[in-house]
């Protein structure tokens, strides 16, 4: 069920990941395509992908499955430049955290002989690039496959199996519940936290702690990958950054009031929802 | 310059730490008070105090300085409580996440021959208690001493002595200045960690990950605890509270307008802040 021959395009933290992952269980020949030069050179030199190819037409030609881990607001051109010099049985997926608008973007526009899977790994980190990219980063984590109803059953199993033997759990859901889910689970807090880093002044960098560093870390993640992300997922996030700011003035009519009891209960509520999240390691 | 009888005031994580790194450096008795016998017990187990104390004004009446450790809403009872117990020139200290209230509420009330000085390690957890203790908490995180006009010099040099001998780092300013910079480090970051953990429906638990963890990991602090530091300093808090929501609105009117170019300049402001950070251990 593997791949003979995968191309990943975009080695940054997340294609680079994939690569390390991948070459670490072997049996797949690992093509890398990266517009950056000098990061493909540098991906190649660190053994993260076996080829380095400067061309996505000539990778998408020679794979049997283009994994793209490019900005999302990338993914349908380079998907359709690929897609139209793929062999037959070519599988194309990407891990995109936005999924409704590639999806509907891509909607009868493929050859038939090739199969689009959209993908979002539930892994990553603020910092960026292949130097920061790590073989068990989908050790554990959720891989959300969004097949819609004309997708390729047996070119889903084979992306589900992909991500399964580099240790991810594979979850299906359409792309709209995705992208409802990710609305809430990250764009939201990603906003979040930028909104409050935004109001640290220089001169209290010093007084901050675990806190504040941690509510924020996300805060420090590239605002061109993230103002594509929030764009293409704009009014699922705003449907949610609506009742964020409705428990914001719950809190300040709490507060306002002096009502300790209703600051407490409004904190239990964050707490009990909270403490349901399982520890990961 | 340090105490040779230290009285820990409420054992739980931040009085558990101080036992711990003062008990590591030997040389002085820990005495613990903790109205939970059963967290006392455990303490004197662990070996983070020398001798359990049920009653806190025997303690104070053998201490030379006397840390209290307790929710913010119970320290200045607790405070005349043992001062009334205290020898001659007992330094008494805190570490309170707000100090203004605190301090006002103890001038002029505290007998001529002991001296307070109010104090904050900006280290914690959203754990509790003493099973979560560490003795490496303060080291190099800043402890802010909030002396005021008639605090006493020396007392609040040797109060500086005790926290640097367990590695912290100690910045003074005045209580107003302390509250008014925490309020934006650490009570709005709280806040809105808890505001954003208490739209997680359950099934979505599962579909979350590291920035929706991080960003909202302080919401498991404990409610009771959290709503008397949130309380106390209710009036900082929405001085903060109103940009926090401003730049929201700003965030909701540029993907409201689909101007990414402006959600881009949002997010940059926010990493430019966050960037600024000096990473920690």
């Amino acid at each position: 069920m593997q791949p003979r021959v995968l191309a990943i395009v975009g080695v940054g933290l997340i294609g680079g990941s994939v690569g390390l992952a991948v070459r670490r269980n072997g049996g797949v020949r690992v093509l890398g395509v990266d517009c950056d030069t000098t990061a493909l050179s540098r991906a190649k030199q660190r053994g993260i992908v076996d080829e380095a190819c400067a061309d996505l037409e000539t990778a998408a030609a020679v794979a049997d499955l283009v994994l793209f881990c490019t900005p999302v607001d990338r993914t349908v051109q380079q998907v359709l430049t690929a897609a139209a010099k793929c062999r037959a049985g070519t599988i194309l997926s990407d891990v995109g955290s936005t999924k409704a608008a590639i999806q509907r973007s891509l909607h009868g526009r493929l050859p038939s002989r090739v199969a689009f899977v959209g993908g979002h790994p539930l892994a990553g980190s603020e910092k960026q690039g292949s130097e920061s990219a790590r073989p068990d980063l989908f050790r554990d984590r959720v891989v959300i496959l969004t097949p819609t109803a004309d997708s390729d059953a047996e070119a889903v199993e084979r992306v589900s199996s992909f991500w399964q033997s580099i240790g991810a759990r594979v979850q299906c859901m359409t792309p709209e519940a995705h992208d409802c889910a990710v609305a809430l689970t990250s764009h939201l807090p990603h906003l979040v936290a930028s909104a409050l880093a935004s109001l640290l002044p220089p001169e209290l960098a010093e007084l901050t702690a675990g806190g504040f560093h941690d509510t924020t870390r996300v805060a420090a993640g590239d605002p061109q990958l993230w103002s594509a992300i929030l764009d293409a997922n704009r009014e699922e996030i705003l449907s949610v950054l609506a009742p964020f700011e409705h428990r914001l003035r719950d809190f300040r009519a709490a507060l306002d009031a002096g009502d300790r009891e209703a600051v407490r209960s409004l904190l239990a509520a964050g707490r009990d929802r909270r403490s349901a999240i399982r520890p990961t390691a």
